[in-house]
């Protein structure tokens, strides 16, 4: 931590910040500059809350040195995480991009099932979709609940695709983690500091989506949260932030991928049809992603999008999705990847 | 409803929209425009998912005309709602503004008591405290749990404040209700609708913080949320909004009160600790928020900023609460309010 | 300037680093710290692009220390700066709040001198209105040009009050400043660096307004561009950010207010009507920002705003701003001001 | 244009809002649903601000129809445009993608030809490189004006390179058009109308870039001010936004290439190296550009990125550069392009 003293501030200001720094038992090491006075803190106290010392006289702002974040960075572990998922032997992290496919809600078996075979044909390794439903509308369809689950288990064992699902309770964890293979912990979620411990004290993996306004550090601390808790296994999922810009319903910053692989050995995943909300914008946003190094891509993929239950706007059909599943296998390529 | 198809659509594609309206028990009606053909539907359907036909051919968007929210509305229920906070008589949206204060988190009894008594001596009518914090940091202090709560209770009994404090999770809404007067949902639960319909199946006010990146619109579905359930005491909060600006912690958009006011019947009130993140802009901006026409303000005091456990950076002491409350007294009477 | 090096960097990386800063004649600190060593850089070269040494082997990155702006700062100026404007005894900055207002556009004589009569009547002590208007659309009004300088000089013959109005491009300085007591440099021009030299080297003063996204540094190094040509007198004023809040056209950000009193000397003025977009916030705004501090108002009034060519919608008529004028005169009494 | 009314207004409400679009040349068409009541009105008045009628009694708001821009847009030219640039051949919007690279600013002639070299060998058909340079602090370098613009040419003849260089003023318009082959407006610019407005009567192609907070339709509108005046020859550049994230300078949304795609016949390149701010970032994002449909890349290389004079934190090298184009080659074979 680095206290940057205001211009004008007498002996005795500094005095006092180097006793707050020596009270909190880190080493303090003084910088006379020719405008400004600066007062470095040395030592490892992530834990405490140093941004109080912008309250003492004459303190300008405290500029933090250290990423609080631990486990998940990686000055920790050098090497990228490959995390499975599922019993087929498809995995998150590694050579192979995996493309996770299926409706924003399981809506019945029908739809579910027809939907399933049609990704999996195409090269799909893991199968979405909602039983568990976060609508920020009160009067909206809140999902199946466990009939979903049930019906995403048994998509399952006829297409031995991997189950990715939300989890948006502590109280449905138990239940969600019986039938899925990935805990999907949503957006809305990212904060829901309960939800996440609960999630961590689980076997399963956990897709961890970013939270519409959550910056880089945010988010690996909410993977920390997980990961302190002894499970390791978790993939980070960019889904697009909050801006200014009404051509989408989310603003997809896919520059987090580089940013991500430098700070984190977590892979990372990205949703285009959450992180755009328009259909017509997922085949062009796939690709980006996975050129600018994404370790795979959650889309959403409905037999008739017009007629959705949730998210039919940016829901693509299986016929768009197997067209675009050729053109992720040659970005793939490109990059060095298969898919 | 309004359909705005592409311009060049064919007939054919006009008739394909006016059937899926149909279908959704919604009537319709086409305007044939110069460059543009429109097609709206009339009715309510508020629970349907009408972006979907964004995805048929040749339209161009769909333009909702009725707020998705009911009972929060100004529709429903012209009269402001004022919402009795404690025990002691004080309430939330009347013509008396309402100062609620307090530390960001209970640490130990002595701080307690002693914030309590002086922001009681200055004029608050509640004390807000946090037993159960949310950290973005799984390193960080987690608040003292019950033990937190029982201290609030005592605090109560010795001053008569309303105590405010927040619940995190749904195992904690039974156990913070018994102690609380308010039930606070923090910024990072606005979207956690398990935890809205928990609270909203209690019999205790719920101050319900707006998220960090949410609309007006999602702000009052969730307090939707809570009041579906039968609650209808819901008092929002607002407490700032990520944006680019850097200078504060967050960016802070008093003009929500004139719109929330234009909007909906439900009280508001500021928070301008969290709102900018710096004590030396809470001043400033607890009067603008009186000025423009917010019923009250939540505002974090500490007897030691530089030790707080948590937020001492925005943290003001009692004697400066004490100095504030003359402001906030001042600028009431100059909007035609007490405090 | 503190260079934060990556963790794991060798001894040659930081003896690069230290190589460079030297070269930069500037005098290197290096502080081992238990994770991560960091590199003080002392000295003063604000000109000098330093940020580059990020690309240097094993730099994490460059954290400036120095505020890159000089003579619009409080470190070099300590007392409030109060402008003069017009000839009629008015000023910005001083113990008065000042009050412009006036019509968007300059759209005829009637019009113009009505407005003028109707706000200097109520208390306002400049008139606003353009000549020369920046529109976002080709298509859309752009302004009378030097017959409306015309009118708004007349108006301030009948008035006394000051003209403040819009100079677009280096080519109109003259003119403007020929009928002007005051230059305004719009949002969208706050980046135009040769304007902002041109009308640094004027001797009207100056009303530089914060770019849509600009931030608070950007904002004091536009006035630093003017200040530097010799033109001490700038004016600030904020009037709304982009955010992805859609119940405004801007957001109105007024902890801007406390945070330019604690960096620069400069007044601030703040513009409710651009600020929201909306004419039924102006009135809160209006007061929110004189009881946070403001110096002034830039406020919009037409006769009929239905019909207005520009802005109608956050227009305000002359009966509104007589009633407004009421309650910034209650508020500024409030904060000890008076207007 | 589609006026919303509030629920409860009177019907006389409606027919003074009938006869205020009728006042304006238009057909009017009431809508009466079953909460709301909603005003259609038929013509095409774009320069008309009809955004005004939401001041009217009982007017909830306004919601425009038509697209502002025309010319610029896909309704009116249904074929891409394509761009040729210098005289080699080259050109912006065809099958081949088109790379433009230089450094941020030209700094002597050893600097520009030796990257002028590299990248016409590595497969650039442009050259950038600023010989006036817009620069947010006044102390900072400004650039080498009309020598730099010798330079320049001089990197031309001897490389074939077409010239690509900012223009900042309308002053410097003609000069600059003497010596470049495509003018470019700069992000602090795109809302300097005066300079759209020179830029348009002059006969070079403009490269556009997308203002820091932009919307898509005021970009085009942007575009509408140089190709209202009589270029047809505007080239889009997206450069990133301003938004809440820190790990990056600029957020880059690359959605806007399928968006602009859809919307106008224009091309698009992207800038990765301004829409970061860090080198690292450039080769991932000049890729996943490319793979979204990009029409071109511009990319800052320098050959001593330490020492540039700017930008040089997101400069990369010659080095670099060369294996970056063998990326870009592979993702635009991917693609159907060659590059």
């Amino acid at each position: 931590m680095i206290v940057v003293m205001q211009s004008g501030c007498a002996q005795a200001d500094v005095d006092h910040v180097v006793g707050l720094i020596r009270e909190l038992g880190l080493t303090d090491h003084v910088i006379v500059g020719t405008d400004r006075t600066v007062v470095a803190a040395i030592g490892d106290k992530r834990g405490v809350d140093m941004s109080a010392l912008e309250t003492s006289p004459m303190v300008d702002r405290i500029v933090p040195i250290l990423a609080p974040y631990k486990v998940a960075s990686r000055e920790v572990k050098k090497e990228p995480s490959v995390i499975p998922i599922g019993t087929g032997g498809a995995a998150v992290g590694g050579q192979k991009v995996a493309v996770i496919a299926g409706p924003c809600s399981v809506e019945n078996e029908k739809q579910l099932m027809a939907v399933a075979a049609a990704v999996k044909s195409a090269g799909a390794v893991g199968l979405r979709g909602g039983a568990f439903k976060p609508r920020t509308n009160p009067y909206d369809f809140q999902g199946l609940g466990e009939a979903g689950l049930k019906l995403l288990a048994k998509a399952r064992s006829e297409t031995g695709l991997a189950i990715v699902t939300e989890v948006m309770s502590i109280d449905q964890v138990d239940l969600v983690a019986e039938y899925a293979d990935v805990l999907q912990i949503g957006t809305r979620n990212m904060h829901n500091f309960n939800l996440l411990i609960a999630a961590g004290r689980t076997e399963k993996p956990v897709m961890l989506k970013r939270g519409w306004s959550a910056t880089l550090q945010e988010f690996l601390l909410a993977a920390e949260y997980i990961m302190s808790e002894g499970n390791q296994n978790v993939i980070l999922c960019e889904r697009g932030i909050r801006t200014h810009e009404s051509y989408v319903r989310n603003t997809l910053p896919l520059a987090i991928i580089p940013a991500i692989k430098r700070e984190s050995h977590l892979p990372i995943v990205v949703d285009p049809s959450q992180g755009t909300g328009h259909a017509y914008m997922v085949p062009a946003m796939s690709r980006a992603a996975i050129a600018a190094g994404a370790d795979g891509l959650m889309i959403e993929v409905h037999p008739d999008p017009e007629h959705a239950l949730t998210d039919g706007a940016q829901s693509i059909t299986p016929a768009g999705f197997g067209d675009l599943m050729k053109d992720i296998r040659s970005i793939s390529g490109a990059v060095g990847r298969s898919s």
